[in-house]
Formats: C-alpha cells, structure tokens, sequence
C-alpha cells in the first residue's frame, strides 16, 4: 500500500508541478521579461484585482486574473466543446494509481452475494404481497424485475474507491443516468429517513421544518435504487428574503445541477443525479406497498394527482406536489451502496450554523476558530480539514447553507473524502452571495492545491464554469436545469472564492496557504497553530 | 310593532312599483309599441341572451340586457361619480322605517354601562400588568386609553338593527373606517378562535389547514376593537389550480373588498373593513400583554421583524409574515358587539361542501336537494332561504366557496339578517367562476325581487358594478385593493347570475321564481313543495 501511495503522490506532484509551470512560473517569467510596471491586464469586466496595500508579493497578484491574451489565443479553438476541452485538460487526466482490494469501498464476491439476498427476499416478498394484495382488493402493478450483476448501478457501487465515488472515465456513469431517466420503476416506498420519523414532525428544535420533504426511494426493473425528489419550485422562483435557510424549499433542480457542478471541480463526491419526468401515477402510486404512501395521494381540483408530507397529527396538504395530470419532474439521485456493507459515519460540520432564529455559533463570533479547530481531532492532521475547506467552495457556489453533518465512509477512516450529500437547497438566491459560507477557507486560510489550479482553470474565459456548467447540464433530460443568473452567479461566486484566497497569500504567503494535497504527517497543522502563536 | 311593519312594508312594494315601472314595464310597452320583431339590442359585448327555446315568456328575456339606448343617454353624464349616482338611486333610497326598541340589536344605556365595566377592568389589569412586567423586566409600551361613548364604533354597535349592520347614510360607518386607519393601537393579542385553539392545531378534520390563520385582536385608544388580519399574498398572485379552497390563504384584499362589494349590493351584513399599515414591532408586539404571541417574533435574514403561527408541536415558520421592516399591511374588520351582549349563533350552511378530498355533500349529486330543505325548518317559512340565496350569489361574485356556516343575532330570530362574516378567501382566481357557489339560487330558482333589481341596475353600463366597485375601492389607504382582471371579473359573474335567474324565469314564470321580501307566511314555501309535487 505505501509503495502505490508513493506513485500516486509522484504522479499528483507531477501534474501539480506542470499546472504550477503553466500558471504560476510562466506568467512570472513574461511578467518579468515584459518589465512593465502595472501588474494585471484582466481581461474579465467583472473581476478586478484589490489593489489596497495587502501583504502579498505583486507577482502573486496574478494568478486569480486572466492569462495573457496569447496563451489564450494559443490554444486552437477546434471546434471541440468547451467541456470536452476541460475534462482533456491535463489537470483533469491525472492517472489513478491502480487501486488494491483495501482502497476499494466493495469487494465484487461480497457485493454479489449481498446483492443476490437482496433479490431473493424481493421475490420473497412478492409473493406474500401479492396473494395479501389480492385478498384486500388492492390493485398493484407488477412489472418484471431482474438482477443484472453488471448493471451500471453496481458497477458505480463497485467503482467508489478511496478517491471519490466514481473515476473521470468510468463509461458505468453515463449509463446509469440514462437509465435513471427511462428504466420502468417496480416500486417506491418513503425513505428510511421518513420511516425514521413514523409519521411524526421532526419537533426537536424549534424551528426544524417538517413538512417539506417529500422525497421517496424508487426501485427499478434491475434492482437500482434512487431517490426521487419531486420540482416544488418553478426555476425562476427564489428564496424569499425572509426564509431562513432551514425553511427553504428543497429544488430538484438543485441536486441536479450539484452533481455536475461537482463533477465539473472534479470532486466527484455527489453520487450521480439526473432528472426525470415521473409518472406519479403509475411509478408511484400503483407500484407502492406502502399503505401510508398510498393513502397521502389525491385528485386535485384542477384533476391533477398530488400527493403530500404526513405528519403525526397534522396533514401538510399545504405541501402538496401534483402531476400534470400524472407527470412530475424530479431529480433521481442514486443511492449508495446499504449502510449494511458500506457504513458510513455522519459528523457535524465545525461550522455548523444555529438552527434558531437569534442562536450564534462560535465561528460567527470568533474570527479564530479554526485555530481551535485545527488542534482538535481530527482535524488537527491528514487532509481533514482541506475537505472541509474544499466542502465550503463547493457549497459556496451553490449557495448551500444547509451543510450541518457531513458522511464519510468508515472504511477509509479518517483519510476518506467527505461526500456531498443533500444540495437540494443550494441555487436558491442567484443574486446573493454568502459570503459566510466561505468562512472556512478565510478563517484557515487554506486550500489544496489541486483545488487551487482548477478553480483557476475554471475562472479562464476558454474554460469559463458557467459555460462548462450549462454544457454539461444541457445533457440532462429536464434542461434547462439553470436559470442563466444562476450559471453567472456561478463565475461572479468563483471569482470572489479565488479573492479570498488571493487575500491569505498576501497575509501569510503562498507557502502557508496553497497545501500540498494527501498530507499524511501532523507536522503541517502544527506549524499553523505555532505561526498563529507567533503573530 | 304590526303597524311599522306594515309601513315599511308599503314603502317597501312602492320602490319595488317604482322599480318595475323603470326596468319591467316600461321596456315592454316600448317592445309593444315599437312592434319590433327582434327581443334584444343589446349594448353589451359579453352578454348575449341565450335563445335556445325555453319555457320564459319573450316579454321577460330583455330585464337581463341593457335598457334601450335612450334611456341611459337621458341620464345625464352630470360629472358626478357613478358610485354617487348608484347610491343617490331612488333604489338606494327607500326610506327605512323608525326602528323601535326590539329592531336595534342593542341598547344604548346597556351598552354604555356594559362598556363602562369593561374600561374599567381594563385599567385594574393594566395596573396590575404593568406592575408585573416592571418586575420580570418586560417593556410593554403603556398608551392613554380613553372610553368615549361618542366614538364612531359605540355608533356602529348601537345602529345594528333587524334589517342590516348599519344604514346608508349613518356617518359614523366612514368615520370608523378612518379612524381604524390612523388611531394608536393600544393592545395587541391573539383572537378568540386562536385562544380556543390552544396552540393546537386543529386535526378533527384530515385536510384542515392549521397554520395559515394569523388573524390579530388590536384595541384601539379609544376602546375600538377590530380584527387585523396580514397580507400574505400580492395582489396578482393567483390560487393555484391545485389548492382545496381549505387550505387557500386568507387575503386580507379580499376582505376588504368584500366589505365595499356588500354595501354596493347594499345588503350590509358585512362590518366595516379597512386597510392599513400596520407596524408589527410598535402596533402588535411592544402593546401585546401576551408571553405567547410575543414568543413568535422574530428577526429575519432580511432583517424584517416577522410573527408566525404556533401550534402544540409544530411552529408554522413557513407562514410567517414579516414587515418591511417593521410595516405590514393587514385589513382591519370593525369587531360586532360581545357574545355577552349581543349573542349569535352559528348555523351550518346547508349547501356545506366536503371538507374532505373526495368527499361528496347530497346537493351535489341531488338536483331536487332545494326540495328537501324548503320543507325544513327554518327554511320552511320566512326569509331564510331567500337570505341563503343572497348570500350564495354575494359569495359567487367573490369566488368564495369556503363558506361552511353563517351567523344570525339570536335576538332577531329566525327573519334576522345573515351576517357575511369573514371572506379572506374570496378573489382567489380571477379568471375561474365557480358556478358551483350559486347552487342554492340554481337550485332553489327563487331570488328577492329587491336582490334582483339591484343586480339588474348594476350590469347596466352607467352603474357597472366594476367601475362603482373601482370607484370605491379607491377610497381605501392601500388601494388598489383589486386588479382589474379581478374587477372585470365582478361583471362577468353577475350576467351569470342574471343568467341563472332568467333560466329559472323561463321554466318557472316570473311569479315563481322573483319573490317579494318580507314574506311572513309559510304558504310560499308550500306552494313551491306542491308545485314540484304536481310537475
């Protein structure tokens, strides 16, 4: 294992090392030969570069603008897709190492055999429901249903390594959002987290929402499992200013354009996502054996089928969701491998926000938090905190502020990357930047370089992320998935994470900022804390 | 008590003479004399009278069209509004008798000595409260309260008599508009129906809606009480198509314009309703004596001060309303005199509809339905159906199909008037009417001859209803209170309603469907029971 940790951290240094050659040494050297005087020719209208009197050396003042215009010009604008032109960018085709069994999450014979009892109690059960069916009068469809061990789905539960969930290159991908979106559903039933409630209203804190989730899990004809979360929102409407985030709408659209913004930075932490026009009828309603789902359905006055969020005591009607009459746009996303074979560990976000209306966690009053953090386990070694870091970008461009827990699978302890899950009320208000969002990277002042570089890349005109978001969205079935402020919020947002950035370099120097990735020693944070000490 | 009856009575028949000498007869000798074969030239551009053979006698179909041209040209356009020259009609000016004692609903010694016993509890609990609020460190801002028995609400409560809530011309219905407007609100709490309620929400009812309710009791600084209830939606946000009317909002624009479209109808069973600015910190939650409604002030991200809807375990935050930052407009409804005082009872509406989603009530399935409930006490006798079926159409021309129950004052019995208590959920969809509403007059096929002529007098052009409703409206702080589409709609539901009756008219004859008021005696209701018997 050490030695594959070896080539791996060689090969990561290498492509770092050629990114840095492109993007930092290059530019210094013309701007050394050129000897002008002014620092930056930005070509962007919307970024200019904080000139008041910063700690930073003025050759590192250029690495948030624009290259100059001939490098941009150098390269040849072939025709090729400006998405097909990022995921062939050098950057992202960094070789995996090859992967042992222990950098696996799952082991093909183990999974098999999981999977294999997994349909055995299906067909189990299906023939005790139907003959039960039968006798109370109840019509449920009953489509085929087969077990295909290479199914894309289980090919992406066996793809989930150490790295991220699925590999830049993995054909399974494509193939399970296409058949996302088509594969005829044999069943749906609440998820466990709706089971989990029984029926009651979340009331442990006070102002706890408990009625806008409606998600279902759907089974489909070759045992993949989604979850469904149905469009509650229109793509134009925004949060009112009033709501607090934890009484937002969840959006479909949301999870949908999360999963390729993700994808888009390279994360891959957010498992596939795609949208679909359901049939709430027929991919709901009469495949459920849930009789508690199937008593929340409803014809609408207007005729349309609805169904809505039930509460122990109180029926939230207001909630509703309906087809048009039967058709429902929602995004599926799909599940990870059970909690049975691949558990995971849920763990508060240190910047977890105040779940009350006037409550303050210490990191909005506190400007040296992190300092504390960074002592504390686990966040005091290993690449803990640079996920964290790497989380708040990720939630910052989508305007998430409802990040309070994050998952890790056990089996890679605490080296494991963070998955991003639950984006549904990120996109909400695409004139409003949080600024607070941000606070773990301007609080730690800290970022991974490999971030570093492809949020750099992603800020180029040639690579410009809100046309590499709308690319890649328009692949999806129910695009346009973004309203066009939404994708502009996009850039305007990874300018203003990449000035913060710019700002800690200026305070601390490129050295303390810009961190090498896959840091496995304690000698790293430590040095922070005695620096802060020393100041 | 006989001979004022019969006084009244008299003018009674004079103005209806009057009317049907200006709007029956003399249109049909101008039809006789002009020896024109057609029925109809009418004006209007949407009503068409409809020509499909009928049993109405051809002399009846032109009372739903427009008068021939001349005589509206000999109107004279004097340069006064329409709304003056509707209530300056010989139809808005039958005298009303001299109310003796029993007529008026109340008392005035015994008003003035109930309300001097409850100003004087109210300065007992002051003292006391503001004792205890020094001590538990509360600031309540304390305003000088005076009791004047002149006040212009002491006039509306002592001018309630049998026939309607107040007269045409009594000044003290726009001097108590005004004040409700502009006077310093003095205390603040929570309605008695939110008291009963307990802070739970109601679940007797599978689909009721238990959180949208955010109605406010405000006293006033001169002991005037009214009902506040916020705005939650624009003016031109619609009802979606999928909303049960019970789980609609309350708007507080329609229970304003319900106020003025009762009085232009000139039923007056609606108290006085007016607009205003409410400060929610200054005017509700620094006055309030009550820790609960306290507790569900907030400060929003917005930085707006904000009140939601609590409940036993869940706190409705969803439906908070907030001000901007501090100001909120509401609709001020005048309260009617104590329960103690003035008693009501609240009666089922007999054409109730399901408050269930699939549920169906008899009138809906059963055409014969009005059959069944002319034979029923009270509707047997008197004027109880036919104040059903004026309310039926008040209700129809504000698109209020939330109408469960009705309110009379037990001292008038069962010939009292029915109050037209709140109406926030009418003006919901301006483009849909709602037929359904007018079933008792479908049904029934009877109508007050004064009902209708009214109805007539306001589709005519130089009356229209929308244009004297408009003209109204604008009297009002927070006018526009409708938008036109919703003005224009008013129009259109009333040549429905004229529609209906005539079709009543042509199966039935005039004599059987337009019925005089006042009716005493039981015989009507009978001959209409032997009359189905008999066809």
């Amino acid at each position: 294992m050490m030695r594959r940790d070896r080539i791996f951290l060689v090969t990561t240094l290498t492509a770092i090392f050629s990114a840095d050659l492109y993007f930092i040494l290059l530019p210094k050297l013309r701007i050394i030969r050129q000897q002008s005087g002014h620092l930056c020719s930005c070509g962007h209208k919307n970024f200019t570069l904080p000139r008041h009197g910063g700690l930073a050396s003025p050759q590192l003042s250029n690495w948030t603008s624009a290259p100059p215009l001939d490098i941009i010009t150098s390269e040849p604008d072939d025709g090729i897709s400006k998405l097909e032109r990022l995921f062939s960018h050098p950057l992202y085709n960094i070789q995996t190492p090859l992967l042992g069994p222990e950098e696996r999450l799952l082991q093909a014979e183990h999974l098999m055999e999981y999977y294999r009892r997994k349909v055995s109690r299906w067909e189990r059960h299906m023939k005790i429901y139907s003959g039960a069916a039968a006798l109370s009068n109840i019509t449920v469809i009953e489509h085929e249903v087969t077990f295909d061990p290479d199914a894309s789905w289980v090919k992406f539960h066996l793809g989930i390594n150490r790295y991220a969930l699925y590999s830049r290159d993995d054909p399974a991908i494509p193939k399970l959002l296409k058949e996302s979106q088509s594969m005829t559903v044999v069943s749906a039933d609440y998820t466990q987290d709706e089971k989990a409630l029984k029926g009651a209203c979340d009331c442990t804190q006070v102002v706890k929402p408990s009625g806008h989730h409606l998600k279902l899990a759907l089974k489909m004809q070759n045992f993949a499992k989604v979850m469904f979360k149905p469009m509650r929102q229109q793509r134009d409407e925004e949060t009112p200013e009033d709501f607090f985030y934890f009484v937002d709408f969840q959006r479909h659209n949301a999870e949908i354009a999360a999963f390729h913004l993700d994808r888009i930075l390279d994360f891959r932490r957010v498992p596939p996502v795609s949208g679909r026009l359901v049939n709430v009828t027929g991919e709901v309603l009469q495949v459920t054996h849930n009789e508690d789902l199937r008593g929340v359905f409803f014809t609408s006055p207007a005729n349309n089928t609805c169904f809505f969020a039930k509460c122990l005591y109180v029926c939230k009607t207001e909630y509703a969701v309906c087809g048009n009459p039967d058709l429902l746009e929602g995004s599926l996303s799909a599940y990870l491998p059970g909690l049975s074979i691949a558990p995971r560990i849920s763990i508060p976000n240190p910047w977890i926000r105040s779940y009350t209306f006037s409550g303050r966690e210490e990191w909005e009053v506190n400007p040296f938090f992190c300092d504390t953090i960074k002592q504390m386990y686990p966040y005091n070694s290993g690449n803990r905190l640079l996920n964290i870091i790497d989380m708040s970008i990720f939630d910052f461009l989508i305007g998430n502020m409802d990040r309070h827990h994050y998952e890790i699978f056990t089996k890679f302890g605490d080296e494991g990357f963070l998955l991003h899950l639950d984006n549904a009320r990120g996109f909400g208000k695409p004139s409003h930047d949080e600024m607070s969002i941000l606070t773990p990277l301007s609080q730690c002042c800290m970022i991974k370089r490999s971030t570093l570089v492809r949020l750099q890349l992603l800020s180029r005109q040639d690579y410009r992320l809100s046309d590499v978001m709308r690319e890649s969205l328009q692949g999806d079935l129910l695009h346009p998935i973004l309203t066009e402020t939404h994708l502009l919020a996009l850039d305007r947002r990874l300018h203003k994470v990449l000035r913060v950035v710019q700002r800690c370099v200026r305070r601390l120097g490129e050295d303390e900022v810009i961190t090498r990735d896959f840091v496995k020693s304690t000698s790293r944070p430590q040095t922070v804390t005695e620096m802060r000490e020393v100041r």
